[in-house]
């Protein structure tokens, strides 16, 4: 038996290939699927099953590509219309792969479709050995109840999905979810990756509440919806087309660059602290966030142009946008900022600054402050005299924003606060700065901050 | 968290690297540590600890290596009198990894220091998460009993520690123990790599015995004792010689290799089929093999010259050699068989057969049958015609040969059958025969075997 | 400036890449174009003009592939109606590469339309730089003359380009020709890599004759013109498809690759000295060969099928086939033969003989021998009791093989007569050997050689 | 023959692997030797000749490192007295190696003892192949001649050896130099690469002046003599330890780096647009420039720490010191200075201008401005309010900045500058600024130059 978990940075994805013998299957897999052809090649086996535990909603689902090079059955739960895929799956039914045997269980809640994929040995059929959750339940947490119906009805969906079908297979169970830590599908991810029914019984703070406080907890949580869910959504329940991998995107000089770009966005992928001169109008969103700030920000039919650290990033950035619909990729700037500054073309300018600068300008009322990091993050603690407006909202609301004094964007690391800074700039706002290092260096050096009542927590 | 699993082919050797925040730990590190510094490396993480599950008796303990370049501190069970390392572990202990915490079981059986080491979170210090299982519990089977007092009470002691230890951590942990499946430390090991105690609770034979059937299931399993176990076991005991790493293996051309080689030991390590012509007085263990049978064949002194298929397997053949603690290697014959050849120089022959010609040469008295497989294969069934000696005593054994007819050598597959070819070209004998596809073509082809027993399992 | 030479190993074939500032030249691209774009995008250039210095019949061109993604304009001879490509090209004309310059000269000679475009800086307008020369000067040879019109003709008109166009360009002009040892283009090209004018004419030894004797020599040189030219003439002709790349070639199991291969050709690319046992029907051609002798054997519309040394070969032979216009590649035995032997399948065998075992058989007429080389080779010398068939002819010349005894294959190293093997079993013959190391290892073994004219060279 | 050119980046240096058969050369060998020990088992060949062509002064010879792992015998010139090597090498001495034959040319004038190499087929004992001239001809220029006596002696020597002895080989000899464009050992190197004795002949203009203009012109140049230099000779004289290769580099977590690097140098590794903010007290060389620029700047006691932008830099970053004799290096920031922002550390500013913006500055009297390259580039033309000071000589004429004003670092493309607003900033200045872009931006928008003469060449 080969078991691999398959990781997607950024979207916190989790996709999997299990195999025995000649015989294979791939759960929830990703778009570019070179990954799962390669083990399986590596490994002489063929992929007969790609299960989808659910019509996903964060990415692009990659069972139509592999389909095409493959010919695996795509298998996805009978509970929804899907307009592609070859076998409705209902409750009890088994699907041999080699020695292993996997049979489903139906775990709507998070969607109206869920399935729960449970791994058994055909040499122990009584004995569950690996469950497949998908969004149900995840490590740590569970599946958002917010995307298909009222979420009070789906969050007691969910909870019966969890308590009646999932921990009734047993202490013993591996857990294996969709997500991991920093995924948007669910509040709270633990970054642990292993663990087993029984410990999530243990430790899961969601499996300890009363199916009352469960569906009140999760009717409580504010959780963002990205722009570009609706899209995906529509894309994976009709079946995404098959594009045989991720877009070209061409190498430009400087002159092309400005004169193509200047019809369309540019994404600088660079880090925060090396966004001080950039290209104006461009966003600024690092390498790793291009796997999921995209979707907030970019409409699919502009095209995109990018700015990298380093050309081979370009790569990565591409297979990111193509993960989550955005194929519309035209050109990078080869050899990157250097060469367009070499040119003497225009620059534009955000601020850097460190928290303590940021806490001596406020003191003297220098400064605004936004923080744009997610109202969850936001009612957990925060500066006193910020504003908040989430990120991926900023650019609907920026009417909001302060214009009187220069303004300063905050998140959690600094990550999206440059994002933020970018997103200022584009509106016309001129004095811009960036907080390096953020929430996390202002708590690391003991700056107060106060809590959702306005309680101050900690301080200097 | 982060967490590997590290899998040494041919040794069937798990090591893990686990880490939380800047702090890792390491279990039961292989020879070649730079896997381990590059995981560490990659996440900014220190290692902190280095465990070992017991004093391992099958490979070169990589704990001083690591320790030399990391500062880690070496701990092992308080069991054995260890002539280095820095924290002798009793029942108990524990060690913090960053939020993890590792504690420490006392579990002798297969050792008389053999430590579990039990995982947990420290947010959740009631609930044990992992455990690191030494040779103690292997999935699907358990440590051997052979190698440190009589059978019987090492079998009885390991006993407890299963049921006494183990077991109670409860069903929702998940095991990760030292070997996998083609280990020599332990029969019939799972080729499944995951597993939680309820679920081996479930399935592991060795589990469902009573205290008497285990200990004599123990006591009549037929274990081979390779030959280096006894270096190992004093070189793990005293502490191995920090090195840097694997020796260098000069390039020769075919003059050099032919004058230098003629004082040493030359290894082929092709497979079985492209052994038909080779360099006269080699021994043929193919490239995975050498994990393992240098082990049986090869005398630590003696200088080892290679021959292999293409020239970058050497670093690979090397590696393996030095986790054995095989670090005489000299050289290897550049560009390979082919310079060989092209410089006209002898060349020495093994015929090779399918099981249909062999079937047939059987049946006509053409020749005599050798299967070099372990006590245990040829308890399961083997060919009527065929003699049995254990690939790893065959050099000793040498004078029990037949040599009357041609003689046909046979294992599981092909790879350990030539390798009793070629020590029986080594002994002088002329017509030699290896059966590509051995027993498991010949299984395939529906020809009778015979139980132990001799009872005919099934025939054409 | 930044100059490339791409060799393409088995074919001989020198591709190069100059760019100056942002504009690239590529000259006679081969079809799998990713080198020359991971070229120019590493250096952020764009590939401005594709130079075919004549119409090629050894290989695939790759322009149209390369302009396929990069838009570059195709530029060949006037002298040839090619049905696609942007600029005939005529004498004198001129192409600027940043702050390089590309002048042509026509030379004809090889083909009727060989251009030879020489390398100016244009800062230095008056002195030639660089010369590619295509098929018309090689490093220690010039091209064959014979086909596309009468060899004395031809030979006199490449005489003509030479003396009156190349050497004119003065001694310090250094050469790049479109081939190296070991092409089938021009016969006995230097293994040295580097020339200029001025070395050539110091040491080639075609610049040393007068035009007749030039003439006489080409007309006598006996060389073959492989099957396959006449299709890849066509192709170069007419532009060949644009694919996107080689082909994919399936991972197959054994069933699925003895049930599939049985309809098509199987190559198995091992070495001869690997090629012992094998599957029954197949070709052997050691990898490197993959890249020239399937177009002497293999029909472009029977389907191949192929058996690699490692998985990972694959690559390299299906890159080979596609680059001499061989797209019909429809799988490979994944894991190698030892998959095959498992499943107990057929063998079918070559024996392998050492060149001293030869000289005993030989001598006590135990076996017949066949020459494969080609006849240029044969000329040289070759060994008194062989018969002489060119290993290209050899099936359509199977007739000629005498049978009566055991049949052994010779060439200069063992890999053509390898492959010369595989064709007499494929043609029934039951006792076939390859001698390894072949001519070569006769030779360094000092046994006794006969040239053409049956005077004895040397002996023992 | 295989002959590979190894070009070392940043030092702009030229190595030179060349076998024929079994045997091979290295012409002046890196510190870093692995790629010509790779090259040499690639092709199954022994490396038998380590030839210097001069004592070098700019980078630590790798001959003795070659030597400890090959045993090749190393060869320089009779003329200075080296305390290690093996054949001290006079006019006329020969060396074969397979096929070919090089023979030696004292050819001082850079040196006292410098060689040139003259490479021979046996075959052709008459014609002279390639020439392996070191620093006495380079393609477009001619070595310096100001480091081991009077220039004017010297130069007058270096004519002598060019035009005795290298011109006279003929013009169809190959030049192969030992620095390209770049190199600090010779003014004005073309980025050609390839060239010939007849090409130089053509358009070098060293080669058009009589001796007498020639020793006038090398004495008026004014070179740069880096503070290294001199470690380099007495090391590069004497024989350089043996060190196995360059020293590891420790990854570091930020309050461990905080703390250890206070001790030390810090060096910060990311382009000048990348260094807007920064650790207080670092250096900025961009990762190229690591080559070259530590040798002015760092103390070889001292210890070094890095911080790069991405980790795997710091691996070229010590290769590179390690090239140049700085192997103190104790440690890296391990994943950067956003590790260093999330613990809210200190943070320091240099400022980013744009040409644009810097003109509007000046225009207004609201900065000074620094220039900070050679002597050489200053005088091909400057902005008319730069004051120079050459970013190597910057530390030591720290009291010549003016300080009245905010002050702005240029130099050709601005890496230099923001190596010299590092200095600033060290040297406690409050205001600095980095022109991005800086000359080349500055002329590519057409902004006014003024020559050495303060004649303006043109403006807008």
């Amino acid at each position: 038996m080969i078991f691999e978990r398959i990781k997607s940075e950024g979207l916190a994805h989790n996709s999997y290939f299990i195999s025995s013998g000649n015989e294979a299957a791939v759960i929830d897999p990703r778009r570019d699927i070179d990954i799962y052809t390669d083990i399986a090649r590596r490994n002489c086996t063929s992929i007969k099953y790609i299960f989808e535990t659910h019509r996903n909603e964060d990415y692009v689902i990659g069972s139509t590509e592999l389909k095409a090079v493959t010919g695996a059955a795509i298998c996805h739960g009978k509970g929804l219309d899907f307009k592609y895929g070859d076998i409705s799956v209902k409750e009890g039914d088994t699907f041999e792969v080699g020695s292993l045997m996997f049979r489903s269980l139906e775990t709507p809640g998070h969607t109206p479709e869920s399935i729960t994929y449970v791994l058994y040995e055909k040499s122990a059929p009584n004995y569950p050995f690996m469950a497949f959750t998908g969004d149900v339940l995840f490590i740590g947490s569970v599946g958002r109840t917010d995307l298909w119906k009222d979420k009070e009805t789906a969050s007691g969906i969910l909870y019966d999905s969890i308590m009646n079908k999932v921990l009734p297979l047993g202490d013993s169970v591996i857990v294996c979810p969709a997500h991991g830590a920093g995924s948007v599908c669910g509040p709270g991810i633990s970054s642990r990756e292993q663990s087993t029914v029984g410990y999530e019984k243990a430790t899961n703070p969601y499996l300890k509440l009363s199916r009352e406080e469960f569906v009140a907890k999760k009717v409580a949580e504010p959780l963002d919806v990205p722009y570009y869910f609706k899209r995906m959504e529509a894309y994976n329940k009709d079946g995404p087309p098959v594009t045989g991998g991720p877009p070209a995107c061409a190498p430009m000089g400087p002159e092309e660059f400005k004169s193509l770009s200047s019809e369309g966005i540019i994404i600088d992928t660079r880090m925060p602290h090396d966004y001080a001169a950039h290209i104006a109008g461009s966003y600024n969103i690092w390498l790793k966030g291009m796997a999921l700030f995209p979707g907030w920000i970019v409409d699919h039919v502009k095209p995109i142009y990018l700015v990298t650290g380093r050309d081979d990033d370009v790569f990565e950035a591409v297979k990111y946008l193509y993960r989550i619909g955005l194929e519309n990729v035209k050109g990078y700037l080869c050899g990157g900022f250097t060469e367009w500054v070499e040119k003497g073309y225009d620059i534009e300018y955000v601020g850097l600054l460190s928290v303590d600068s940021l806490a001596v300008m406020l003191g003297k009322g220098d400064v605004g402050l936004l923080d744009v990091r997610s109202d969850i993050e936001w009612n957990t603690g925060h500066i006193r005299e910020a504003r908040h407006i989430f990120v991926g909202e900023l650019e609907s609301r920026i009417g909001e924003v302060p214009k009187e004094k220069p303004i300063a964007c905050l998140c959690s690391t600094g990550r999206r606060a440059s994002l933020g800074s970018s997103i200022l700039k584009r509106s016309g706002i001129g004095s811009v700065y960036t907080v390096l290092g953020s929430m996390k260096a202002w708590m690391n050096k003991d700056y107060p901050v106060v809590n959702e009542k306005l309680m101050e927590r900690k301080g200097k």
